[in-house]
């Protein structure tokens, strides 16, 4: 059995909090941490937490911004700032942009965000280096509680095809593999399987996202225990298809 | 807290068997059902229970597939499979027909499925109608137990752009929303969301995997207790975003 717990009383982050310390401690409080647990945190903390909060009212936008935001019918500051977190586009329409970041991660509006920032006039941009975050996180909660868990910093993103966000793994610390292969395990009835590979960080992620919730829930920090995974160094590289393999870019 | 419980136990499916009395017993006899529980089925066992399984080596492929077959290094005979469940082919290459079904929903070689199938020379096709599978055996449920559980028939799909297929809902009954709107609600800052919409389902969907496996864990079927949820009768058409929203297609 996997238990999916909603960690109570994270407090609201500041730019400069000891974001691993408020964890561990509300985590400690209410269901102390075992071996093997996963920890998944929501981007918005964390990017509160680094200080990654920009008043976008105070943005002067780019011509290309203003030129772009009367195209989708969206304020040309945020638009600049879009165009500022990302490398490319990659397809534009329903008020929408589909930005590819340098990590490779392709997403609605460089997963620049109004909610949860911190007000109204202020927006959360991604946390520039999500595995780095993760790995400090991890490490610290090592330091402080002498077990090995696992890290997730997730956020919720649109997909192609299908109606919904839903939560995936930003960066991630702690896993051998973020994907899973099954390539060359057999199956009930001893077919050697030749596809099967899934990516077990974003369906933790998912999952996590079920509790957490998305609008005044207060739940940005959820602990996954009883997943059974192997510990290691992976990063969020591993989730991400390369362009040359992917055919919808 | 959320719980995802394996249920073991459950047989080899065959054509014609009486999946949901086999499901609710192997449920009572380990961790008895609850109102408001839902149950993630994987696809392959319904396929099989429907007769949804084909000796692909007897197909004799169309002309059309044994040119998309050379063309994609991979067997006519499937190919040609492929293009009988799909309405039209989004992308190809890398060995791979990204096709639409009818329902609208976009995936990999028509969710056409060697693992699992009950033999080497055998493929499962997808159920006829998910929606209707679900629906069946959530009312089978209902009149065994008196009791309203959610059902949610999944698969495991890949995306653009990153590694690592996920866990999705094809056929879902019991539910109020497949989809969660958070649009107009408050966030912690007061601020009104404008464009927070979950995909619930298929974040069900991806927890239940975490349990399932894809080999040979024999895990087809898995519980998720302790979620909150309305009841209600939506279906899976909710969860496909339709061409005119979508900037992929």
């Amino acid at each position: 059995m996997i238990q999916i717990i909603g960690i109570k009383g994270i407090p609201i982050i500041k730019p400069g909090d000891k974001i691993a310390e408020i964890i561990y401690n509300s985590i400690q409080n209410q269901s102390p941490l075992e071996d093997e647990d996963i920890i998944v945190i929501a981007q918005s903390i964390i990017s509160r937490a680094e200080g990654r909060v920009v008043n976008w009212t105070k943005i002067n936008p780019t011509p290309e911004a203003i030129k772009l935001g009367k195209e989708l019918d969206k304020d040309p500051r945020i638009v600049s700032l879009i165009l500022n977190e990302s490398v490319s586009i990659s397809r534009k329409g329903h008020g929408k942009l589909i930005v590819e970041l340098e990590s490779g991660i392709v997403c609605a509006n460089a997963g620049i965000d109004r909610s949860n920032s911190g007000g109204i006039n202020l927006v959360t941009l991604l946390p520039e280096d999500p595995d780095k975050s993760a790995k400090q996180i991890k490490e610290k909660i090592k330091q402080l509680s002498g077990l090995d868990i696992g890290i997730i910093i997730s956020d919720t993103h649109g997909r192609p095809f299908r109606n919904g966000a839903i939560n995936v793994a930003l960066g991630i610390s702690g896993f051998e593999n973020g994907i899973l292969s099954y390539v060359g395990k057999k199956d009930l009835f001893n077919y050697e399987l030749e596809s099967s590979i899934i990516n077990i960080v974003d369906e933790l992620a998912s999952a996590a996202e079920l509790i957490m919730g998305e609008s005044d829930e207060a739940i940005p920090v959820v602990l996954i225990r009883g997943y059974k995974y192997k510990i290691g160094n992976d990063t969020s590289k591993s989730l991400i298809r390369e362009k040359k393999f992917d055919l919808f870019r």
